[in-house]
């Protein structure tokens, strides 16, 4: 639809109307090439605002560019999800949920032998 | 010992004979009060190396200096693992791990649960 969105721009395109998530809590303008709005809506600040904490912009930047364009949704997910455990548990973070999750696994596993133990 | 370690010094103490692996990487001087010399051994440099890559030497210290200091070195080891994770595994880090244990847990939960039914 002609007329609906941004006027067109002479140079660098800005997301003005709605700048990403990342370009708004670092109060910079948002270039249409931004790295981060593809993945840091504006309508979910907390997102951007937790890998900020935990991986600092750059870092985040970084690490979406080394992987593949079409897998960089995933990191950027995978990442906010790692940011959030972290604030969560600052001292274990990921490692905590691991170690509980493998105990869980070594538990259930015993359990099962057992039982099948019991049957035969 | 007398005479045996670093000659004493006005000032700021430096870890000058072994600075620790970060100032090592860092290329910087190594001060008594280093934020990472209690954590990051020169003699495993691959720990910090993995880290600063992820998560940055700034936001390392940040996140050590934020737990308690009898639980900072819980936290610099469970960083150098997430770390480790994010390094094999650039798309999904822990939280790759997480889901496949999770999905591990609800199989063997399952089979637990059918075994059990059998019996009865």
């Amino acid at each position: 639809m002609m007329g609906v969105g941004p006027p067109p721009h002479l140079g660098t395109t800005l997301n003005t109307i709605t700048p990403c998530a990342a370009c708004k809590l670092l109060r910079r303008r948002c270039a249409e090439e931004c790295p981060f709005s593809p993945y840091f809506s504006p309508h979910e600040p907390q997102k951007f605002a937790a890998v900020h904490k935990v991986f600092g912009a750059s870092n985040v930047s970084k690490l979406l560019m080394e992987v593949p364009d079409n897998q960089r949704a995933d990191a950027a997910n995978s990442l906010v999800y790692e940011a959030n455990v972290r604030l969560r548990d600052p001292v274990y973070g990921c490692m905590g949920a691991i170690s509980a999750l493998q105990q869980q696994v070594q538990t259930l596993q015993a359990e099962l032998n057992a039982v099948r133990a019991e049957i035969l």
